[in-house]
């Protein structure tokens, strides 16, 4: 009879690829390696592990910089590990701004859900490329060049920003020079930044030495 | 004088820095390479090559599968071209659907901006996850893997798609089976489809032999 | 005296560069990782690590579709681990097929050791390219690409398939079809076949739902 | 009507995604890049692009080596380029021999068609591994070390070995040491051999200096 | 005759491989790829294209940062074009320094060749890592994140930095933020810095608006 | 008030992002994987992790070859796991010399620290590179291809070569081919060489078999 033989080579045949790796999903404790989280069992991975909605909401930005950044990389969402993909969202007040930063180690494509958003980057010939964006455009910034993003409307900004890469880091300059340890001195040295603005901004952002 | 000579500085130390890589925009009238198109020479980019506006209207959905798919990849968005990262749009009308399909060059992240989206992927492993989506809930497809996107709403839906690739393909299993010249016997031979529900299909979706 | 110090001096160099990775052979017991298993003890390897036996036979083609996929990727054989090349045998009896199918993480290449086989791929333009092939014609399928190869001739066939990957995946689309627990009516309406012929598959191939 | 305004979605929807890069056929008239050669125009490519009969027939043994390597790499495949595969047959008639050689750019993966192979490497550590293997048997060799084959049966013997490239490289220690104008003294110097022994093989090989 | 037939064979054997890439010195007048310039015609490459002396002098130090970086990335030396590495030679005067800086492409590897060298790095989750450097003595600075380096000695100081990239980029970042036409309103808006600050900096640095 | 906010902001902020992974310094305790080791917890991780001081002093160059070869790869400097960089020193007193040797996993960039070095490489192609070089002179040689480096000055030599890999691997051909236990018959049959010069080799470089 047909039908028996061939489900019986079918459920045979797919067990023995039964092990392929598809997708990674992170164990986060276990330690991280160069290419990211070792899997968690696959046996035990479900629909759950792929679907992720803590970027659904606004993020606070009832702050100073009036902006949230809300991320799902793979600390957030550990279904991404692997996969050279992750997300996050940008909320942005009126007046608000995600202030000049780097991503280490992904390019990123934004695109705008609402509002008007003025968004740039730098080269390292030291270029700028600015440019006004509203509803529904994109614009790419390339792997580990400066950028910025700012509301430029009258009313909030939302925007999703996609990475390459599971972990793409973020490095926002302001906070790597003033929101730290690093001697003042070393500072100045290093940007000819005034003394006193540094320590201006050391107090702003809670920086010592 | 301290001025002019750091000035003077500057502009040389940035010159010969100034044909770095940072990016590759397409110039798409040379020839492809395996690692994306030659560069547009970098004097003439401008911001307007990193921006593109070409997904902010809602794809048209008045066709039989109600849906919609409006990508930004290097050819329709050369500024992606060597970044590792592009976009596409989906919009779903009521009851509307992105047939079963694969990208056979990268992972896919998928936001819900506007409605409801039951989406799901089959693993190597032959194991189907499958959720309903709401606003703002995200979710990723691995690699390589058959997955689908349909409204389950009772309104449009609209969505984003990242990919981890700027050039992640598309492969709509209908479209590859069904729309072109592939024969007949071939298609049974291979999908164990009866003859008469593929030359239906065939029909619809205009292939031949 | 000469010999003394250069052999001390050649068991010394090489002490230093014994902990080099020139290979990972997969210890299974481990969590896998996205780059592929955490590596067996270098100093438990053998050369037994690097071999294997189990494509040497045919497999079993007395099932329905009357072939069978043999696979030497990392589950079963750990030497491949991280290295970025694997291999499988097909073997087909007359009129054997294996059916449509992907690899979502490697290309393929084929070479024909016995009988004449039809094989084919379908590109994201939706361009078919199919040809007969004899013994020692060799064929490749660009990565992620539905794919098929048939016996079109009147003798078994025998074939060897590698990858350029230890764990290319296989997702044979019958079977993320119709041999799991996805839902009737998302088939449906995902490809656009008749109800009554995803049910009959699904019965053919152990489906529910 | 329903059919035509699917036809119609469906060629304008295949046809926004024909220029996607699934394959890149080598133009071999353009120059090289480091991820391959420039891809052939899409449309001219056929079926014929993607099969290869060069490897089909028993390279001439009739040789002192008594052995023969036939490659697929991209120069004589060109379908390959991009595609991270490629492949290459072996014959050795009996006493052959495929002389001690590293691949710089892929591990290499050999199946034994026909006869009795005696295959080996060594490690960074300088640890040998070797192993006579029969037909059927597979072994793995990792990237850009040492290796070798050879015929210890009585008959002549075949393999096919695939590379996780498509431009393998391929460097025999004898050739690269005595078959070119590299100086004797050179030679010497940095590999401690008899300086009557180099001439000797240079005489054999071709070399000179 | 043994030696004739082996000579042809060695001959014939590897003009069957001349075509095959172990290098591709950029060719760079023709158009960047993403993964690197085109090759030069390999018989036109001599051992000139694969040595460069541009960097075994002292860079011109008598600026206002007392320094100088030296780089052999593509551009200057095609020679490592596609091969994922370079070096730059640094030159820091008494109290000289390299200004705080990314590169975008490639972690570095600094050895100090002469002199005390303070250097530090600021990671992603904005912990400074910064120490003083002895001849000798080696530092790593991972991909992408904020870096530099000073002369923390009494007489001059010299390193080699190498790169994991054959064009790793370079963006310093006052260069980035005071030395273009990066209107000052938005310097201050992504900064917090005040505008008198972000304008004294644009004076000495050569920015406009 | 401004200040507290914003500073609470900022911590939030950053630790939101603390587990991004900027560099994974190696847990060599835990077994390797095909990227590299698993990550030493972060929190522990100091300044000290990410310098070396083992490379600052000159090797002992009183053996046979008259030189040394010091490394730091991940073994000896757990900082570069998974950074895809690394060095080592070279010293070569009067006479000294680098045997003909091959990095299985990365180019490597030579710079002349100091005296006058010739060095050289072999191609697949069999073409021949070298070339004398002196202080501050840099020379690349493609990643897994045979190459050398002798003193020939006449005084002692310094370089410090750098790879595109934390794991460069080392294959000296002379200590693959006669200093471990590959039986003499197989080095006489795979390389050409006569056995008295294997067995004298052996002898010398601590061979058996």
């Amino acid at each position: 009879m047909l039908i028996p033989s061939l489900l019986m080579f079918s459920l045979l045949f797919v067990s023995s690829f039964a092990s392929v790796q598809d997708f990674c999903v992170a164990d986060l404790k276990q330690s991280d390696t160069p290419s990211g989280f070792p899997c968690k069992d696959p046996k035990k991975v479900t629909e759950a592990d792929f679907v992720y909605s803590g970027i659904g909401k606004a993020g606070n930005t009832t702050n100073l910089i009036k902006a949230a950044v809300t991320p799902a990389f793979t600390a957030q969402f550990p279904g991404v590990n692997g996969l050279g993909i992750s997300i996050a969202r940008l909320d942005l007040a009126v007046g608000g701004v995600i202030p000049m930063h780097t991503h280490p180690g992904a390019s990123e494509l934004l695109v705008v859900i609402e509002g008007t958003i003025c968004a740039g980057f730098i080269s390292s010939a030291n270029t700028v490329y600015f440019k006004t964006l509203n509803k529904g455009d994109i614009m790419v910034f390339p792997q580990g060049l400066l950028h910025f993003q700012l509301n430029s409307g009258k009313s909030s900004a939302q925007a999703f920003v996609s990475f390459g890469s599971a972990v793409p880091g973020l490095q926002i300059t302001d906070f790597a020079l003033f929101a730290n340890e690093l001697p003042t001195e070393l500072v100045a040295a290093t940007t000819f930044l005034d003394v006193a603005q540094i320590k201006k901004l050391k107090g702003v952002l809670g920086g010592s030495n």
